[in-house]
């Protein structure tokens, strides 16, 4: 029983997309912000019948590689951005990218299923950057897998979120946009900067985001919006 | 971003000791029987700084390999036991470990850390057959992971357990050992047959546990404990 392979190759089964075209921004967990991603299913991983039943569950189970943090190894100690990033502990105790085996774990809603080419799993809330390799999906099961009064070490709540307002040039980019303009304001309502940074309200950041490029700066807790361009 | 590996080759962090000495009888899903057990973080993976602040958590997911199972391949679509054996579902519907990549995952009580060789985390309520390869550990974070209202597809509760009683010769054997007994009466409580042959009621029944050899029957939900013999 004990004389397990030293390591084990798994494939692929799904690439998952996303507006998330940079690790920069990503929500820090699943289900803070409510946009719509697709999970496209990988030849021989796609077949119709492995996907029945599936609907009769509101939510799943992603297991995927941090394949962007693959090459930059893992550490033995991480700084979470909710200890204000000064903070080390165990990267046991946190959910980092940096970790041995750079595995990923994330519950999503399921909103449907679109058996076209390719097949794919309509969901929302997920947190995976564009691109991301998906090795497994497993239904979620409340009566296991809810546990509401587990103890959450250093993270027992979700971080409260940022004021986001547009300044007159992002103002006029998303007029005619309303679904990219809740977009931009619940990603950058998550706080993307790194934490160590979290005083410097002068700084300009830029980020990716589905087709734009957006600018913004933080000052005493509310986020304002620059620019929003399109991306080349 | 989307010219990832063909497959990613991943190292067992630690290995699992636990009572479920063969895949029958292994309860179906973690936390429904509170045995205890133990992963043996592997060396390289054992450092100290590591678990700092794991304690922090009551609860942890883990990731492996069904190891046992890999030899048999998977399934585009398997019977769970929960609708009787005979009807089929996708796989991605299922936890069963006939899946692609045969990944697994559960969550578990932490009870603590022990730093001793090997330094090793006890835990109660695993589902892991004994040697199972453990590839991830991560904080169970109830904020987020915690979804008690999703809609639980074709297992929406917990299965109703069986009463167990001992006949004389095995009450014997358990006489002196409490704890043996009511470990044997919560994994027998689970009902480990396969679910057709759930009408057999004069079919003995054989499974290691622990450190004995169990013979059962299972008539008009009663679990009868025949034999409880050291394994040799």
């Amino acid at each position: 029983m004990t004389d397990t392979p030293a390591a084990w190759c798994l494939e692929p089964i799904g690439i998952m997309r996303s507006p998330y075209k940079e690790k920069f921004g990503i929500p820090r967990q699943p289900g803070l912000v409510d946009v719509e991603t697709r999970l496209e299913l990988l030849p021989g991983f796609d077949r119709p019948e492995m996907l029945e039943g599936l609907t009769g569950f509101s939510h799943l189970w992603l297991t995927f590689v941090f394949h962007a943090c693959v090459d930059q190894g893992w550490r033995a100690r991480v700084r979470p951005p909710r200890l204000g990033g000064n903070t080390r502990i165990g990267v046991y105790a946190s959910r980092s990218p940096f970790r041995p085996n750079h595995l990923g774990l994330s519950v999503v809603e399921l909103l449907g299923v679109e058996m076209g080419k390719p097949v794919s799993l309509r969901l929302r809330g997920a947190d995976l950057l564009d691109g991301t390799p998906v090795l497994d999906i497993k239904p979620y099961v409340p009566y296991v897998d809810a546990l509401p009064d587990a103890r959450g070490g250093f993270a027992p709540q979700a971080p409260a979120a940022l004021a986001v307002r547009f300044g007159p040039a992002a103002q006029d980019a998303v007029a005619d946009a309303p679904a990219l303009r809740d977009m931009i304001s619940a990603v950058l309502a998550q706080d993307p900067r790194p934490a160590y940074q979290a005083d410097d309200a002068e700084r300009v950041y830029g980020m990716r985001l589905a087709a734009v490029n957006l600018r913004f700066r933080i000052d005493a807790g509310v986020v304002e919006v620059l620019a929003v361009e399109p991306a080349p």
